[in-house]
């Protein structure tokens, strides 16, 4: 593309560097903010600037938050000896719109993909270890995409628990496998929950 | 959506106010900027912001230009007779594109349009008026897509100019009726730019 505007080409330049959107779609996209009032533009700059230089973390389970405890695992209600261990906030956002899950989260960032460059110490995983070793948790309950990396993902994790005195369980596959999670119905991702089955069963189950 | 950050949420809203662009979309793309390096959402945000803030617009076509006069205007070489009257910046782009033509342009900024509440006054026509009044101007090639509204903006534009010695006439349509003129291959565009028939003529063809 030949652009009559430097400004209008390093804009769409950075606009089609966002997955699944093409130069093409990049251009039309820029040409739509400008025929919006400024503020529109200024607020989405800004609202990414600010997201991206002031995001936090949960300390304890990872998950975005603008505090240092995000609201779950600070909520006394809650069951801490039950953790779900999800690859990102999507599907903690799937999971608490389900309302059938009451325990804690664990947010891997990821999974392990060879393919991608991901290793476990790309991911949470270490964080996850320590946190058994503590001996409040009784179960984690494995909420990956059942997936080729998610399945890698789990059993990288099962075997770092070897010797530790905690269950391990899977969510019940009554989601289409390959499925990603966050597409799921809710009542089907929380019957899946509701009905987990020990990782070890769904191993044999393979 | 219930989101465990006020920043994610800002972010997820102003990036799915963009056309096309829904809810989970939109968190898709906001959750990849997080992963990448910070330098990557500064760039995205201050190249729109820069655009935005600093766009000109070309005082003679009205093409989007980082100067008071654009390339096209400002090249001797070029035709300035013959003036392509298209709707927006793609357009310009898709026929210098098959560098079959050599005259200027004529930038609208849209199509008439009473669904959208886009009126002649919104558009650049008063401009194109003034222009075909001094004289320079022996034609205008309507290359609009072959829709409603295109067909009902030439012919608005057709009647301003009545009166006035000016030829006008219409790209052929080896392009299929109502497609978008951007997607169009370039021989074919090209071609129908070299076969351009009066725009009279084009009326009784219909
Ligand atoms: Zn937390
Ligand atoms: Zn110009």
């Amino acid at each position: 593309m030949d652009f009559s505007s430097k400004l209008l080409e390093n804009a769409v330049y950075e606009m089609s560097q966002l997955p699944g959107i093409g130069k093409r779609t990049a251009l039309r996209l820029v040409l739509h903010l400008l025929k919006q009032p400024k503020e529109q533009t200024e607020r989405l700059s800004n609202s990414l600037l600010s997201l991206r230089s002031e995001i936090k973390f949960c300390e304890n389970c990872h998950n975005i938050s603008d505090v240092a405890v995000c609201e779950i695992c600070a909520n006394p209600k809650r069951d801490r000896s039950l953790v779900c261990v999800v690859e990102d906030i999507r599907d903690v956002m799937a999971i608490e719109n389900t309302s059938q899950y009451k325990g804690l989260y664990h947010v891997l960032g990821g999974k392990i993909s060879p393919m991608e460059g991901i290793g476990p110490q790309d991911l949470t995983i270490g964080s996850l270890v320590e946190k058994a070793q503590k001996g409040e948790v009784k179960e984690f309950i494995f909420a990956l995409s059942s997936t080729m990396e998610g399945d890698t993902t789990n059993f990288y994790i099962y075997k770092q628990l070897n010797g530790l005195d905690i269950n391990t369980s899977t969510i019940a596959r009554g989601i289409a496998v390959g499925d990603e999670l966050e597409y799921a119905d809710e009542v089907t991702l929380g019957r899946s929950i509701l009905n987990r089955i020990p990782f070890e069963g769904s191993l044999k189950a393979n």
